[in-house]
């Protein structure tokens, strides 16, 4: 990217600007409605200057993005207590922090930048899988604690797909508890299970 | 939508020629570089005829998409043998069927509509939930075939994302018959056990 040498003396307080100004709109519009133009015009700069320094809507959602939740902290309770019960541990944690309306958002955008460009899918997978995932399943400790890193990636991102992207009616209507008693042995199977064998039952 | 009231002489040909033009270039582009202009200048028409019939890039694409599999012999196919194996069995269905180039593209294409509006989320609601996976949890015999249903599409549609969309490597990675394995006792939970208890153990 030409701009990060810095050949602009003001480069870096119009970045701030701008990831200020693009913080703002994606909390109060929500990712859909928010527009480079939208953003430019409140940091008080050209579009052309949001897309020199950030690529597009979608990398630069990435950029701002804070998860609704501390990642350390994650871990810590869902670790604690080893393998037994981790899957409703994780999938308590899960629906709990999409019940509130700014995680969800949150949520709902990385997916939707993430399915919509190449670039904004990379920063997601580092953000969720790397950050989390990973490190909780070799905090369990099974073997290829990527592999179920993103399997349960997978089962994570399709709920907030389904549930709040495509809205299928039985999962948006569902309360938090119902869905987190039916995937916790799903979780459990992805971060303990011998997931070789295919004649294991759920 | 005013286009289906059929006033101009020759809106049917106009339609049959637009989707013509849609179903070619979706398949050839896929369905991120596909664009309404050049759907138009394929079918001879002007760009706003397309808006015009059909609202959207998103709405235009899931009109026109074909299944990469006939659902009746899907559900024959993953029927037979009843709930014992059930969740193999459709596991080995979807994970081989996406193997073919043609197949990803079409499923890829569906969720990337979905996520990206919400009208074409509704159609490919009714377009995956209503013709298969709700009639498969109703041949199952299991309680409450909706939020079954719902659950195997959210893990369907998060394997396609994670998969193929944002590419979680060890995903990307694995070939099929392992994924198959590994999902296969996720499937079968969502067809067949208990989902209201909490203590079960996948």
């Amino acid at each position: 990217m030409p701009g990060t040498r810095g050949r602009r003396p003001s480069g870096s307080n119009t970045r701030e600007a701008i990831v200020a100004a693009a913080a703002h709109q994606f909390a109060e519009l929500g990712y859909p409605r928010t527009t480079l133009r939208g953003i430019a015009r409140e940091a008080g700069v050209d579009t052309r200057l949001v897309t020199h320094y950030f690529g597009s809507k979608q990398e630069l959602f990435v950029t701002v993005v804070e998860l609704p939740f501390d990642p350390d902290q994650v871990l810590e309770t869902v670790l604690t207590g080893g393998p037994e019960g981790v899957g409703l541990r994780l999938a308590t944690f899960a629906l709990t922090m999409l019940e509130a309306p700014a995680a969800r958002r949150t949520m709902t955008g990385l997916l939707r930048a993430a399915a919509s460009e190449d670039e904004a899918a990379h920063l997601v997978r580092d953000l969720l899988t790397t950050r989390i995932l990973v490190p909780l399943a070799r905090g369990i400790g099974g073997d290829d604690p990527e592999l179920r890193a993103s399997l349960l990636g997978s089962q994570v991102a399709g709920l907030v797909v389904a549930r709040h992207i495509v809205g299928l009616e039985r999962l948006a209507d569902a309360d938090p508890a119902t869905l987190a008693a039916a995937v916790a042995p799903v979780f459990q199977h992805y971060l303990t299970a011998d997931l070789a064998s295919p004649v294991q039952r759920a």
